[in-house]
């Protein structure tokens, strides 16, 4: 079952230039990390422009849906922002496409001490095989349905509305 | 949904001792990976002896099984070694428990560079909260079930027989 | 030979808070780091207020200097933000106190995936044992004295001016 | 000043092999971490044959001798396993050479985590460029003249006998 991974930027592929001595985004990190999940079934990754999920715009939501709309495969996972992971994730709920895709990200970036990265990337590699055709969202240890989840930003969690 | 995490040791949870200059067991590292995930569903955390799998023995899987039919969990991840997790799952498979029990580990341990211990950890979690009743292998971006496993242990990656 | 540290905050203390989304100060780190360096001869450390180093004014310093003055060790290490850590080592420096005194930090924070920093605590502590009494900025592989050294920003380097 | 770095093998450099599950030799660490450290001097990476220490002979510590010898460079630090870094820093020592030597290594791996290789490595290249020629031992802070050092294997230390 070949798996579909898109990374859009976010938390999860923040990347620390030390010149603006800031958080931006360089070179993408999913590569490496799928090289080192060791990930055994084929993986297809394609990279759309990195975005901070607070300046996604629509456009940049319409870009995600024609990616997954185009995809051949029928489990993607999405890496995106957390702050407008669930308005992404209603615009492709909305469109009722017949495959898993799963948005997930990260609280830490990828690169830093303590990352929750590499253990949210596993856990939406997994429901994106093994739930039916829907849109979900998959964050710290728990998966959502798109029309039922909202982040919380006090406590810095996902949870049902 | 409550997720029980058993720990058995194997190469996840290996630590570099110094002075001896070798690779053995010390503190488990799963309550600081559990930390870390920032999992938002309730854990319990349970630490049977940490054993190489190779030298797993019969009454140490039957420690294991002891452990699974007394969890009040539905949901069980056991974390082991990879050379007899086979081994270990069909003695779990044989004795059809009605719970979701996952068996995974790390071809590189946790506490090493490029480890896939997280992942594995994120991808198992999720299919213990995602698959029926069963006991299944999930290493490397792949769920098998417990009858149709083996390590290839020159390729080092699990696969159907 | 006893060795102070002196912790002022900068790029190599930096913290990522998941809440915020931004790098900014909270526990420090040089506990840790000083631990993890296994030093074995005896450490004294002081942590001041944290601060980035472009928001440090005069009275920042001067407890700076404070701290270095009445320190019983001969041998200081200073952990300052790299972009004023030449105005800071000016003042020690007039301060003429008869001590060595090293200034060092981080282009990269020490949390972050390849980062500087233990390099340099490691190469400071070294200078602070073994120069003369003086002030020195030690960065990235080459010591300064405090009146000959200015930080290239573009390029992200030390250098004589 | 041009610093020379001799990669001999050792604990700094081990790596874990995921097929055999042991810590052995592959390609070497130094030229990351010599990037990593974004060292602003010259340096010259030197890698001979990879060695547990243990297992070093007398021609392995000639090797070393004549790659110091020819080396142009004033400042030449030696990457050496702990256990016989001693007897390698005596073979140097007895050679009078005019070049300060500075011998270090790790005693967790570099790629394992909490590993004080890399301030070693710092500490090291301080002593290489600041002492008089001589050949001498570092480790975890402290310095030592090759004449006057031993390893203490129970507490993982190195002190003067």
């Amino acid at each position: 079952m070949t798996l579909r991974i898109i990374a859009t930027g976010g938390t999860f592929d923040k990347h620390y230039d030390e010149i603006a001595g800031k958080l931006g985004f360089s070179k993408g990190h999913l590569a490496e990390v799928i090289q080192r999940s060791r990930i055994t079934v084929p993986v297809q990754l394609e990279e759309l422009p990195f975005i901070d999920s607070l300046d996604m715009q629509d456009a940049d939501r319409q870009r995600i849906l024609a990616s997954v709309s185009k995809a051949a495969e029928g489990s993607v996972v999405i890496i995106h922002g957390t702050d407008t992971m669930r308005e992404t994730a209603e615009v492709l709920g909305n469109a009722r496409l017949d495959k898993t895709i799963v948005l997930t990200g990260a609280m830490i970036p990828y690169e830093i001490a303590n990352s929750d990265a590499l253990f949210n990337f596993g856990y939406a590699s997994a429901a994106a095989q093994l739930l039916p055709a829907g849109v979900y969202v998959a964050m710290n240890g728990k998966v959502f349905t798109w029309d039922k989840v909202e982040k919380n930003r006090v406590a810095g969690v996902f949870q049902e509305p």
